[in-house]
């Protein structure tokens, strides 16, 4: 079986990273490729270590009313820009947007794929979930389920490499600026706020979510962290366990005793997650660990686009991360 | 005026930052170093561009009944190692001792030099603060002596380049395991934390001292930044310019209305705080950056050593921080 | 088809990354990993992130008599510790040794598999090539089979990230004084010289090599670059166009127009090479590029273990690079 | 005794850098700054840690026809931006220009400080070198100047840091493009050649000089390190004694047994050689290390401004590197 899929968003790293993936993909097929800064490059232009089969295909411009025969899209486009061009596809493309413009929107899926995949399954519009909120929100699933932490009071103290930030950047993002540079950005106003609030809310039944967030860019490529403190009366162990039985059968979540570290993540769709808790003080701490383009965007974004075509949840993401 | 002085624990990074100061001291004269790795070695032969004047000191092993005739000491001992050794040095020998082992201990002024200078002027034995409460207090205190914040509810989110963990490593800290790597550690658990609760209580007149602290590994090689979330109803601009207010004067804290980065404070002695607030929801974030060898170590024992002298604070400390 | 293969040097870099590629190899079982400092461990304790069929294989103690029933090893020890232990491992276990013991010594193929693909197909005992001459052999092999530079006059200077240096490394390979360093070493007298020669003459049909070779580390992870100046009368596209004959139909190797760079190979077994003459001044520049534990390493490895067990040559290495 | 100076191009790596220095220089007084892009800002507003007395200096639009009253102008402008503009500056105002526009023009000196020193006492208008010729030269004079090596048959493989490519760079020097990248540029076209050239051929007392140069970005912000093949009959104790000899009672270059590494002379005015040869092979290898934006440009600025204002040659440089 081959499923015909393309990629707009081509030339920004979450693209990129999706057409790493497809390039292994057991059932997916890459026939269209789309870019802005790279139409009537081929592939092998950009991408120099590109698998030979792929390596002529020609990244287009992106016309959503000029596509080629497709099964399935994904789309990469930055925020505010795939609202509009993404209702001109055909419906019978299937969509994954790894942006951010259909995130609880009406008749999208929130694909956060570890937590709720049934919902996902035969759904032909998924929404992936923000960078910071794959994170967040796959740590906080388990507490937040079983009652364990107070949802009216979360600060999510976030880091993440430097490629969350988006392709360039010019002056702001340029390596020696960047280098040896820890900035804290962002504060009480990120964008990722209300789809954590909301989401947080449907996880814990209905009740009001209260979020502090504060985003920090660290000086490395990939990965991101999320350290979570909540209000809670639970152990340690309870907080483990609670996570070993939400997640147990799924295979990209990991629950684990030490605090786990970025670098086991990389290049891959693992998320870590892990929790040290204090009852005495009313004090439960999630750490949830993912690689940004990875859980973060594409690793989730094809994650999603297997439930929602019938197929393994893991196909085309069983490589171990990349280490060191 | 030449004042004699050494440094014992010359092979470690707060050592050697000490070293780089005092190079450049208007009025310190560095005539004796000690080391574990490196007695024997000329100083040359551990820091290849040190200047001609120091280049042929010879390094010593480390005895504090055989010192020369020295007006003051730096010591950058591992935690443990300079309790003993220390109290065997002449009484008439001021000591700054960098290490951990006397903060708050008996007859030691605790040196957070910025906040309580009168308190340090005259003393012969000062216990630097760590490098993480460096950056801590700095941010919290102006809060604290106003009350705009309460002291028993305090969550520090702390981030540090990897020089903070001291040098060498072996597997742990090796440049190919640490780079690209995020990594938080010692939960609920790191030897910081009584200092600055300590410290906390005495910056708010007596009040209980209640905080989480959660330390992380951050790849680049200086830097420290503190991202605390407490509970209070002031604005951001009246946290500000409590700040303003607390610091008028101050030469090495600077009051920033935006974030700051890490990268601000590379090389120099400077501290810079921020905050932003949210009354209707009784919360106030205070950000602290240090480089956690300058401010964090090496620079504030230095302004440590002026006041204990006499000396203009800024003596030796004026270079600006080294960008990109 | 399932054939039994075990690692001894799990440990490692190169240990751990054919760990890395065997997890999603097709026809290779990782069924025995071995390792000084992670006896007793399981993979699971080391590699937080290994696929989950092989989370519970507990590494052994390295112990040549005492192999579980093997068809294939791989070995990567330190240099030196490889030679007598590979001589007790029975005759009928396949084995390629990533260490540099057994280049070029009795009995062994030596593994330039884009190279000699044939003289390596159907032996027993292959001996990986190094690091360095992984990437410069690459470059200089269709130059000199076409008789395009003179063997006896050429220098390699080559760059490599600092997991070419191995694990650990105490204070000289810490974080903090290798990042932001690039350190040239073994001047004149590094250990891959030997290899590099004896293979440059049996390409150049026996003609006398004359090398100068200086390799530098550079702050990053992986990544290995050969810049190599020879003498010789072709131009720029004579030496492509060769290049491109050379390794027609060979599925790693990368013939680039442009300057090759590291990350184009990042987590892969491709090489890239490329050249810039002036025939007028008798000068040929040849640029190899590869990921050192890639193509420098396990990459090379199990192209190696592939070619000696008769499965196709790309399985298990067909991943695309990571980027960025 | 107060020199008034400007720097024009104070928004980009080395006028920023000739900043720092100009903060703490004991004669020069930093009056006037202009910049294309922070027009109307203040100093404190681009460089958050600049000291208090220059906090408030507001960066001018650059008119050279409209200048304060000076006694020097620094000048960092992109190549070609300098010529016609430093030419309508008054010729009372003495200039240091850190750009390539006037690098062997008519009527200036050409700043090789640590070279020629007392070509450059009493001139008006100096041009300093480049940063890979700042190296090369360093490295290469004393040998010319002895006859130790052939100038027409040298190769030059030279390794700067990120910042050495200047500031922002959008997509091509992005954090996370240029991480984990070693990226060869420029094959036999780069735009030092002619001036390394011309140079090289007045140290040999005019014999023609034969280059080859190959410039590689290196992942990190600071340093520069060129290694430099050469034919010579010289052992290594020849060439690093004639480097002794040549360097005598020089401060800012330090002649090394060991090779040299880029961060010893981070932050710092200091270039750094050393010397491999082998007799036997004709081969003498050279190498030359400085901080790029330091000998590389601010630091040898500041340097050949002190020469021509009949300063102490290291007023304002006595700064040690910062390491780690």
């Amino acid at each position: 079986m081959s499923i015909r899929v393309g990629i707009v968003g081509i030339s920004g790293f979450g693209g990129g990273e999706a057409m790493r993936l497809l390039a292994n993909h057991p059932f997916f097929e890459l026939v269209y490729a789309a870019g802005e800064g790279s139409a009537g490059s081929r592939l092998v232009d950009r991408f120099p270590g590109v698998p030979a089969k792929l390596a002529d295909l020609v990244i287009e411009k992106w016309e959503p009313a000029a596509l080629p025969k497709l099964d399935l899209l994904f789309a990469s486009l930055p925020t505010g820009a795939s609202a509009e061009a993404l209702a001109r596809v055909p419906r019978d493309v299937k969509i994954v947007d790894i942006g951010g413009d259909h995130r609880y929107a009406e008749g999208w899926a929130y694909g956060l794929a570890d937590v709720w995949p049934a919902q996902i399954e035969g759904r032909t519009r998924v929404a992936n979930p923000g960078c910071f909120p794959a994170a967040t929100l796959t740590a906080l699933a388990p507490l937040l389920a079983n009652k364990l932490i107070e949802p009216g009071n979360i600060v999510i103290d976030a880091k993440t490499g430097i490629s969350g930030a988006g392709r360039g950047g010019g002056g702001t993002f340029g390596y020696a600026e960047s280098n040896e540079n820890l900035a804290p950005y962002s504060l009480l106003a990120h964008v990722h706020m209300p789809e954590m609030a909301r989401t947080i809310e449907r996880l814990s039944g209905g009740s009001a979510a209260g979020l502090v967030f504060t985003p920090h860019l660290v000086p490395m490529t990939r990965g991101l962290l999320a350290t979570i403190y909540c209000r809670g009366q639970a152990t340690t162990e309870q907080c483990l366990e609670a996570a070993r039985r939400f997640y147990a059968g799924r295979a990209f979540v990991r629950v684990s005793e030490k605090p786990p570290q970025t670098k086991w993540a990389t290049g891959s769709n693992l998320a870590f997650v892990s929790y040290a808790a204090d009852p005495e003080r009313n004090l439960v701490i999630a750490l949830g660990v993912v690689d940004n383009l990875g859980k973060g965007a594409a690793g989730q974004a094809v994650q999603n686009a297997n439930l929602i075509c019938g197929l393994p949840e893991t196909a085309g993401l069983d490589g171990a991360p990349v280490w060191p």
